[in-house]
Parts: structure tokens; C-alpha cells; sequence
């Protein structure tokens, strides 16, 4: 396993990086940037994943995301990985901003012509993490994961996939049920074709409903962040459904309607240090 | 004089917006950015200028500049012009990055066809500040100044020429005596012509010299941060240049060379709430 360094920068005390890797499991190089705040010789840190939106790739968060200060502050490793696989050989719906390249939505997808390449999901619970691990001072026993939108999404869904892996998860407007607005169903019927049975393990209100109907599965620590001034709250966001599935499963979830605040980097930056201290506060 | 507002935001608990006006003075629209923290109803805030380098628009440091938090904290209104004039109308270089649009070195141009529109200094130093006076709740009686590059060399020509205007004068990575490296021989020379004299009023270094040669005038607030890896170091910023000047006029200014950090908003912006919080301690 290795990765090529494209850029680093000392920032905030520490290294801001951008790597690419070759990924056997997307068939593509894939691109992430990761802070690492300077620490003692031989010391391993804990792990904030991020996980972007659509259109997004690594560089929004990294330029725009103010997370450095805090980060370096509770000595915390910062990965933010690409939103899908890319590339001429990759299929893509050139004219679509929400389906494509830029707007993987955490899936691996069964239908063609997506199913070669569009596997986000596979990828960041099970490629990435171990070049993060080898490549990086990095105790992958202590990891936490946050996201925005689509990405808040994929926080959500592999979060509360994988409760022993990561100690919280928080996100700034995610998409909370995708199989009932029409980014989700757009995406998901196209990834995943029209049973939508398949689509449950991609949508976080139907994980939290399924998994407490099953065993009462949650997860402790969540944190949502949701600008009230967001275009989108309504139609794709439905942060309130979120609330209602923690509320039936009695899950202790922290949701925050944030007044004035709209969906772009000027809401995410304006939180993002509290979420840095909150994951920091379960990662100890 | 009216004002458009093109964009807000809100943002680390105030407003981020981004305006245009019709210049009088370069003969332009002229685009900046404006962040205002939540005050109360009546109050007038201390402002923060902040002028950027070399190909850089107001976007930059609103996006990557990571200043809000910080002037939330300490109620201080951060206002970002732009670096130049700009239009299909304005004289440009289009090859070049160091002159023309983008590069308008906060100098009153005397040679055509640059006279007409490239008038930074007055546009500065007289039009803008009436519009943020007028159209902010801005206290004029407590500005500082601060800039990158090309933009730090704009704050400290401005602040040292005009020391009753700005309590406190700072700057990342400035150029201090663009008359003797080329970003600024080149462009001096062809907004000013060649006669070197001219020169100095926009020259960091040559204004302490002439000023203290002529009246020990000097600017008792001066704080500068270089990075130590910087490429332009050698070449084109040579803060030394400053320092000499400083302990020759005995300026008590602080300039810090910092290890490891390049020339990028990297650097900037790990340093920025540094320079907020002290020129917030001279603003009051």
C-alpha cells in the first residue's frame, strides 16, 4: 500500500496534507486530504472523519471548514476523503450535480453501469481506514465521524452502521431519510435499483428504526447541527424526521435548529470548532 | 451612494456580505467584502481592514481567511476589498499575474493607459472608507489595518502614511520595499514611471526612512508575521529589509519569523485571530 503526497502545509500547528492513493475497491486513484497536529515522537491520535457533499471534494472542507485550530487544539486527525470515485474511464451524469461523479452517497452500488466503480461505502469502512491506520499516526481505536448533507448522510448511515467503531458521530444538515426526498430517491433508485428494501442500510432514519425494531441498536453520542435559514431543510434535509425516529427509539440525540444560518461553509464553519471539541470530549 | 448587496451569510454570530458600488474614483464597480458581528441596536464597531495579494479578489480571505470567530469575539467589523479594478474596460496584463487586474498595488497609477483606473491609493485611503462609514455601523474613529503580500505591503504603505487614521498596522508575508525587488520594480515602474522617487511613498521601508529622516515619524503598533519557508522570502518580501528600518528609525515594532509556514492562507490563516485579537486591544 502506498500514497503519493500532493501538497502539505504547515497550518495551525501542525500538517495539512493531500494524498492520493490507488483504491482496488473504486478501480480509481482516490484523492483525501489529512491534518495532523504536531505530537510526541511515536504518539498515535485520534481519528475525525468528514465527509463531504455534493459537488464537493476534499478542498472545500480543507480550505473553507476552520477545523485546523480545533483540531490541533485536542490533538485530533482531520481525514477528509472525496465524494465519489472520478475519472474519464468512470461512468458519470455530466449534466446532473446530484447523481454522478461528486455524489457517490456513501453507497455501493449494484446497478450498471455504477456498480464497478461507485463503491463509497466498502471504501470508507474498510479501505480507507487501513492506509489511514499504516500511513498515519493514527489509533484507529478511537475514531469519530461527522459530515455535511450528503455527507452528513454518510456520517449518519456508516456511524450508526458501525457504533463500535466510531465513539460519536455529528453532522451539519444532513440528509436524515434519503429514501423519502428526492435526492435519495434519485440516487438510490439508480445505485441500488427499485427495491427499496435495499435502500434502508443507506438512510439513517430507516437504520434507526430497523436496527431498534430488531435489538434496540443506537448510538450514544449524535450530535445535528441544522441551519433554520437552510433552502433545503424542507424538500431534501427533514431534520425533524430524524428527530421523531431518535425520540420512538429513545435515543439521547442532540439536534440543534440553528437560527439564520443557511447551508453553505459560512454554517459549517461557524459550528465546526464545537464539534471538533464535542467528538474531542468521547475520544479522550 | 448607494451600495448593492450581492450576497449574505450568516456566520460565527454576524453577517457576511459581499457588496459592489459604482467607483467615482477607478471608474469602476468595485466589489468588497463586509463582516459585521451581532451588535447592540445603535452601536457603532471598531473596522479591520484587511488588503489581499496578488491575483486574489475579496474571495479569498473571505473564504479561506478564517477572521470571523475571532472578530465576533471581539466586535470587530473585518472589511475586504478588492485588489484592483476590474472590467472588460480596464487596461490589463492578461499574462501576467504580478501586473494589471489583480495586481493593482494600492498605488494612484500616473502612466496611461493606467491613470485613468488604477487608483487604489485614493480609492483606499478616501472613497471606501466614506462607504463603510455611511453604509456600516462602523466607528471611523477606530480603524486598524492588516494585508498579504502585495496586500500587506498596500496596509503598511497606507498605515504608515496615515498613522491618525489606524491605531494599529499589521501585516502577513508583506512586500516592505517593493523599490528594490522585482514584483515591485516592475509594477512601480509602470504605474509611476521610472523616476524613483515617486517610488517611495509606496515603499514600506523607504517611507520609515524618509519619515524619520525628515520628522522621526513612525507608527507605535506594528506587528508582522513572515513564514520562514515562504518561497518569496529571499526574493521578493525580505522582511530583514523592515527590521533594519525599524531599529534604524527605532520603531519597537514586532516581526516574527515563523518556522515551517509558506506563503499560502495556510499560513495566514492560522495566525489571523492572533491579529485580530491585537489590533482589537489598540481598537478598544
Amino acid at each position: 500500500m502506498t500514497i503519493e503526497t500532493i501538497s502539505t502545509h504547515r497550518a495551525h500547528g501542525g500538517t495539512q496534507g493531500v494524498y492520493s492513493h490507488s483504491s482496488a475497491i473504486t478501480g480509481t486513484p482516490m484523492t483525501f486530504s489529512v491534518f495532523v497536529p504536531d505530537h510526541a515522537p511515536g504518539a498515535r491520535l485520534p481519528v475525525l472523519w468528514y465527509l463531504s457533499g455534493l459537488t464537493c471534494t476534499h478542498a472545500n472542507v480543507t480550505e473553507k471548514g476552520e477545523y485546523r485550530a480545533a483540531c490541533a487544539r485536542h490533538g485530533v486527525i482531520f481525514v477528509a476523503p472525496d465524494t465519489s470515485p472520478r475519472g474519464e474511464d468512470v461512468p458519470d451524469a455530466a449534466d446532473e450535480y446530484d447523481f454522478g461523479q461528486g455524489a457517490g452517497f456513501y453507497v455501493d452500488a449494484t446497478q450498471d453501469p455504477w456498480a464497478k466503480n461507485y463503491r463509497m461505502r466498502s471504501y470508507l469502512e474498510r479501505e480507507l481506514p487501513e492506509v489511514i491506520g499504516t500511513q498515519f499516526p493514527a489509533d484507529m481505536a478511537r475514531q469519530s465521524i461527522t459530515g455535511h448533507s450528503m455527507g452528513g448522510h454518510g456520517a449518519l448511515t456508516i456511524g450508526l452502521r458501525n457504533p463500535d467503531r466510531f465513539r460519536s458521530i455529528s453532522a451539519f444538515a444532513p440528509i436524515v431519510a434519503p429514501g423519502e426526498v428526492p435526492w435519495g430517491e434519485k440516487a438510490l433508485g439508480r445505485y441500488l435499483g427499485e427495491d427499496r428494501a435495499a435502500w434502508r442500510e443507506y438512510d439513517a432514519v430507516a437504520l434507526i428504526e430497523d436496527r431498534f425494531a430488531q435489538e434496540g441498536a443506537r448510538h450514544p453520542h449524535l450530535l445535528i447541527d441544522q441551519g433554520a435559514a437552510d433552502d433545503f431543510l424542507v424538500e431534501q434535509l427533514r431534520t425533524h424526521r430524524l428527530a421523531e425516529a431518535c425520540q420512538a427509539a429513545s435515543i439521547d440525540a442532540t439536534i440543534r435548529l440553528q437560527a439564520g444560518y443557511d447551508h453553505s461553509y459560512y454554517f459549517i464553519s461557524t459550528f465546526m470548532a464545537e464539534h471538533v471539541e464535542w467528538h474531542a470530549r468521547w475520544l479522550g
